[in-house]
């Protein structure tokens, strides 16, 4: 940890301030330029709190030399994590995934035929809502419980793994039989439920808050890795900006940028990020080519009865040729 | 709710949509425009989903006309919302509440002691953190039910109402006697928080998200009014922009704003808005020459053994300054 | 233009405003629903300023339903503009062009290699700045004129059509062989200078500004095609955000949206979107595969005395590499 | 300045950065902790540019210690600056100003009539524009010249000195007898029109670009001033965010940190940072309240025949009790 000091700063000031530094078990580097003085921490830094040490009348500024997170850190751990999905399936490290399903989990007839759909058309995830996150106390909430079993019939019929998200940790039995384990957007800090998952060794999809940070995406991984469980992968989702033509705006910067930060697997989830299904194509191919360890879209089956599709939904026919595009990309991806 | 029709639209899918739009129970009304068709829709339009409405292909443009939140609207309820905390303090209608204590609690002497400097010097409720949501996993996280403890007896020693957050509805049993329950930032939209604070009676004070509009504040608000908890408190803190100056965006304009639209009392928090005490005192007088309804400070007694003050935090001294400035810039206001 | 009036608006209110609203040539069409009024404005409803109308006491709210951007609508024409560059080279309705080159022109040795690796490795335009915008007074602004002199024997010598950025109207003439003037991102709103460049027929690369929606560089490109000149290419080269990881937030779902919205051409800038080199070939290749018309990216030949890579310029060699799999990629996406 | 260099740096790597550092004329003085090397960077840093320097492989960040603004650096010019304006008028170290007009130019009549009315409600300068930046080519630009010739005859009638917007520097001329020369939000980064005012010794009202940070318009003064133009007045104007209650965010705590940053005066526009007359006053107040030099408020006299007040615009009479609250609130704000 670096701290610069003012000019202004009295050497009885910079003293005191050496001493309480050398009291907290650091050894302090001391760097006198011209006008600043600059202080080279060394030890423990972590129990030093950046702001408070910022606040102090003599400090200029104050710098983390090295990142607040570990577990996650590829600094620490080189080689890509590759995580298993239900014993068949695989993510990182070269593999790639394609996760789709309905938003919301309506029925068994329609969970069951998207279910056949995607599968036959390359999906190696099935993706469904039973538990909804809604702004309003008035909106659909999803059929809960009884929408996490028409998952499981469809995961028996099919055999492909499932992913549902998860609001609530008093919620965690149900989801013994889910293979992914997903933390919206909304929930990615929510401590308490990642620490709750971090206790189990189910694969977590965590995706990251509107208006969060890389760091602040992985700290939310170190909370869940902190406590054992190792199996995570980041979602993408599209961040809050000032745009307005799309819901939200997709930082696919993000993947090439996570590759470096971090040995975690990454998925971008178009649909959610763009809100419309005309941007889903071309975004899956954008994600693919940009490096992404795995693409997650809805798909529809029957929307509003035949009248249209959903604001963000794919036909399956539509995300058959979404699918063989996005391997196309990637092959030449990895070239 | 209004639906714009696109210039392309041929007559069999207008007459589609709308045949559709009135086997929902909606009365249809058609305005033919040169160029664009434009259908009211009246009744129960809460039933449609404005997303897969505006996918439609033949259509433009929807727009709600009503706003989704009802029990925290002011049209509905056009007085001001008073809601009284700890039996002898009441906030909203002409009601100013100051609301003062450590970001941390962090022992009995340090709570005992900013308890009775900040109730001097005319802080009407006490505030501390015993849970504490932080975005490393390996930073303090709190007292916890110890923290709850000592705000009890500072309670009772002090005579002042007490606030804290609360992060798990399962710890709701540890605030029985806390007459404030906080809802941090980052659980604005922990929708499953939020039912189950709802069905208690007690004060909320509900904080804004770093990136969330008025709109879903409100609507976060709805969830706690709608399960019959009447009590809700708005609290802004600073949203997140671009600029890094400050460590958020103090939104006071959001004061005004939320009055029109709102019954409910508005907090300001310069603290954690702004992240340097300096700064404190001119946002806590622009919060009240604003219309706030109360301001929420962060004070410390004894920073790092007397080294610097917190980086957002006040002495009690300074506290005091800023509470009676803060009274007179009320009086102002109120003229 | 659609206006919905508010319940609490009055008979004589809202006579008082359709009076009005007909004395100014349109027809208004009333729609009277349980609880609001709305009313359809048919005709030239340009000449009403939506903030004023808005503002009114009885109005709830003022939507515009036909956008204000007439000339770079692609619903006025249908067809891609293909813009001709040079005589040699054309740009949109399917044809891709590769701009490289320097970030800043800073010697005639300098441009002249760049100029022939870039021509060797597939580059179809040269970049090189002469005029530089810099936030700071005391940073280098750029060769100026004999920047542009040495571009224009780099052209000479390679026949490659160059682009250069201008940044006051006075430097017109100097423009007169610069194939594509370059309007930079903080002059997206001079509108003096897109009114003057707009007199010209040369091809204008049109730069989104840090913090403008789509909806203003369209605005901003209609600001140039109506004095005249039809040759505009978009250019979208990141966006301010709250994320500081990368400099900028590449927002590449511009490319599908900006496809609805316009028939223009439009071209991605990774190198500065990023601000870093090793992005710049993942997010390449993301653009291609979102649909983008060219990518513009910064290629230096001996950066630091061979210290190091600028921090957002590629290598001849590492640029050849983009170049390669960037047309890969694009016939994945055309198919 | 200073550069941290990665674990994996070898010491040949790093002699070779240390020896070029050097032959910059640099001293280097070198900080080895247990993972990471520091180098402080002594003498003219300003040399270096920060990206490139971070761009090296071997190093993990770079960070300035001083800051890149001279000028209009506090630190080396404590005092506040006062600017006189029109020889009776002063702003700044204590003297506060009232700026009040229409939006726009419209007639003689409205402008004299305005004039006289804000003159007597105790506003110290009279706005107007006459070249008006829009968004649409197609929107009306203002009076142009005719405008300004409008301005100076009410100045002439009233005494009041006047401000007004200048777009392009071919018009300086016209702007003779104009008393503060206005720089748009638009045109913070317009550093030709910068550099151009900096030529003149009149006063600049510069306005915060809606996406720039604090240090980006102090940097955009630092052009004005460092060409000889010692006359700047700083205005916040509201920023772009998510939040589209309000159609800026009016950014008040940059009150109390551009005073700490610099000497220059600092205006609040709140018409223009909320768009919403209804909160003008409680945003004035805010603004008097957080420390501000002065206030610029659009007043309108007619508005559209009476049958509204303009979107943001406050009539006379409203004008005449926001000004008396202001200066009420500015005696507490002084105490």
């Amino acid at each position: 940890m670096i701290a610069v000091l003012k000019p202004s700063a009295t050497d009885e000031q910079k003293n005191h301030l050496i001493s309480w530094l050398k009291s907290q078990s650091l050894d302090v580097h001391v760097s006198q330029g011209e006008n600043y003085t600059v202080l080279g921490l060394i030890g423990d830094t972590g129990i030093i709190d950046v702001d408070l040490l910022e606040s102090l009348e003599m400090v200029e500024s104050v710098k983390r030399v090295s990142e607040p997170f570990k577990q996650v850190n590829r600094k620490f751990h080189p080689e890509d994590t590759v995580v298993e999905i239900g014993g068949k399936v695989k993510i990182g490290g070269g593999n790639f995934v394609l996760i789709a399903g309905p938003c919301s989990v309506e029925s068994r007839g329609q969970v069951a035929q998207i279910a056949r759909e995607v599968s036959a058309a390359g999906a190696d995830v099935l993706r469904g809502g039973a538990f909804k996150p809604r702004t309003s106390p008035y909106d659909f909430q999803g059929l809960k419980a009884d929408g996490i079993e028409l998952l499981l019939e469809a995961k028996k019929e099919t055999g492909m793994p499932i992913i549902s998200e998860i609001m609530n940790a008093n919620h965690l039995p149900l989801f013994d039989d889910v293979d992914i384990i997903q933390i919206g957007a909304r929930n990615m800090q929510n401590f308490e439920l990642l620490k709750e998952v971090g206790k189990t060794d189910k694969p977590i999809l965590l995706k990251r808050g509107l208006a969060n940070t890389l760091k602040e995406l992985l700290m939310s991984a170190e909370y869940i890795m902190s406590e054992g469980n190792r199996n995570v992968i980041l979602c993408e989702r599209g961040i809050r900006t000032f745009e307005t033509a799309t819901r939200n705006t997709l930082d696919l910067s993000a993947v090439p940028m996570l590759r470096e930060m971090t040995h975690l697997p990454v998925v971008i989830d178009p649909s959610h990020a763009t809100g419309i299904a005309r941007l889903v194509e071309p975004m899956a191919m954008a994600a693919a080519a940009s490096g992404a360890d795995g693409i997650m879209v809805e798909v529809h089956n029957d929307p509003i009865h035949a009248l249209c599709d959903g604001a963000q939904s794919l036909t399956p026919s539509q995300f058959e040729k979404v699918a063989s595009k996005v391997r196309l990309i990637r092959e030449v991806a990895l070239q």
